[in-house]
């Protein structure tokens, strides 16, 4: 296989379990890294990694300080697309193309229809190619569904569950989904789009795309998971009526019935973890990954995988579901 | 979605499927069938499929007399690469692209690599796009556990297995696993290579080539099921000791142990008939497919669903894993 020349954008643990991950493949030459955040910059990026053949670089603050043009940047430093631009903007500009880990990228249009077509048209002109990915958003609750439709004749409906035993999680995702919050304040929080997983409408938009779906308004619900007992991680501690996770919800309905729904649960304790997709159509499809897809180890495998597939697409703005099949990029 | 001309070659039971199911597809316009059968040649087509809207057309036994240049044809007659290469060569030197359910076409460098190549470079002069694909193979054995090493950091070994129950499946199939027959005379037809299952070992070998593994040489086995008890279904009777089915199964090991294994179980009143994966790696990955994929709509739905993204490649022989993500194409 071709030599790519890696860079990364973005040092938190996703960025650099990406960044271990690509310097262990054959393929994969790592120019640098880079980061905004001022208390990582001029770092030594092979001591500030763990990864040995990295040492005597160092953590730039920007693309302009980086030695050498990368083929492709990881990119995993926030989840709003409209966000990720100001940074993807000037990669973009550069003909360098990007695989990256914002959860709106899995579908951009969805909430920034004009940043979209203003990157797609960047990119076509200097030869960049530019696509978000991950596990959820990215594959679970929409790649793995469409790819299963490909066996039917025709579908009528498509339902996703994801369960995540969040006790086996990172601590900053035990967080995330509210762990020790007063239920009535991380509701709060959920409705005022402050707390939460980020993607499930992507994901329900990109089924809709591909499916030749004009589905309308998408309807999001988001909860809490009130703790029954007392639950004790390796980092916290719920007690019995406070919130241990979040349940959320995005459904839409075609012709007075639910056509595409997305049911994420993730909280402390959660017995019976796994992945279900249902397709119901002609044949009809029952799809079951008891234990589910770990989440980080696959978000950082989606974003390496989709390296050398990338390098082969036309340049733009491109969805997961423009390239090949995935499958893993091998050492 | 733009028009695609549709022309169907082969009117055997999954050929006449296809083009049922195709003909209800709003972006399909179908433009007639070829069958080489000369009880079927020269028949109404409409009458003949049962489908009322190619009422008028008749059968025709060769390429040259179809009115109207198909940009497709669903080719669904033969099960080896050698037998189809005759029949798509004419079809390739008119720049015309076929999506087949010949099995060994889903790899078929792996037995014919001169006609391979011979049909790559034909297919590259003239416009033309051939590809191989169906439910198994084309899915439940390679497209989808390669899918799914797609949120994989590494993989150490792929398996699958595949359990049919024979008795909810058509006469034709009932009567290619062997019910009925002598385990002896079976397993000697199995030997001899004329029966069982075609498409095993390309499975295995695509999955090889898309892992960049290479393999060697790949073993296969061959069994007959002995009914443990009379079996009745709507075709036929099977007594206690005759064939009611087969076990086939392909492997091939690296370093000493099992990397790639493909187990398939077809008889009659087989329980829990199920498609399952396993991927040994990081993270581990286990799939499963209650009730499995149903076998004969599942594989016209793979060749209808094809089409349109078959005419967005590159021209050439290609690879189902060189498409985009496969998905239902819609009304």
């Amino acid at each position: 296989m071709k030599q790519i020349k890696i860079a990364q954008y973005g040092l938190g643990p996703i960025g650099v379990e990406t960044l271990r991950l690509a310097a262990g493949k054959s393929w994969a030459e790592i120019v640098g890294a880079i980061d905004i955040d001022p208390a990582k910059v001029g770092r030594d990026l092979g001591e500030f990694t763990g990864i040995r053949k990295l040492r005597g670089r160092v953590v730039h603050g920007s693309l302009e300080e980086l030695h050498g043009k990368p083929d492709v940047i990881f990119h995993t430093a926030v989840s709003k697309f409209k966000a990720a631009f100001g940074q993807l903007e000037p990669i973009a500009r550069e003909g360098i193309s990007v695989v990256s880990s914002c959860e709106e990228l899995v579908f951009p249009q969805l909430r920034e229809p004009l940043l979209s077509r203003r990157l797609d048209r960047l990119c076509k002109r200097t030869g960049a190619r530019v696509v978000g990915t991950g596990v959820n958003p990215g594959f679970v609750m929409d790649l793995l569904p469409l790819c299963l439709t490909g066996v039917s004749c025709d579908v009528r409906a498509v339902h996703v569950q994801r369960v995540v035993n969040a006790s086996t999680r990172r601590e900053p995702l035990q967080r995330k989904i509210g762990s020790g919050l007063a239920p009535r304040r991380f509701r709060r929080l959920l409705r005022e789009g402050r707390a939460g997983h980020a993607g499930l409408k992507e994901s329900l938009a990109l089924l809709a795309h591909c499916l030749g779906w004009n589905v309308g308004k998408i309807k999001e619900s988001g909860d809490a998971v009130v703790a029954d007992h007392d639950i004790r991680t390796r980092y916290l501690r719920v007690r019995k009526g406070e919130t241990c996770g979040l349940h959320q919800r995005a459904e839409v309905r075609m012709g007075g019935k639910v056509a595409l729904s997305l049911d994420l649960r993730m909280y402390l304790d959660a017995p019976n973890p796994h992945d279900a997709i249902q397709i119901e159509g002609q044949p009809p499809l029952n799809l079951v990954l008891p234990g589910g897809v770990a989440g980080d180890q696959a978000t950082v495998a989606a974003l390496v995988n989709t390296a050398p597939r990338l390098l082969q697409a036309k340049p733009g703005l491109i969805l997961i579901t423009d390239l090949p099949v995935p499958h893993v990029a091998c050492t």
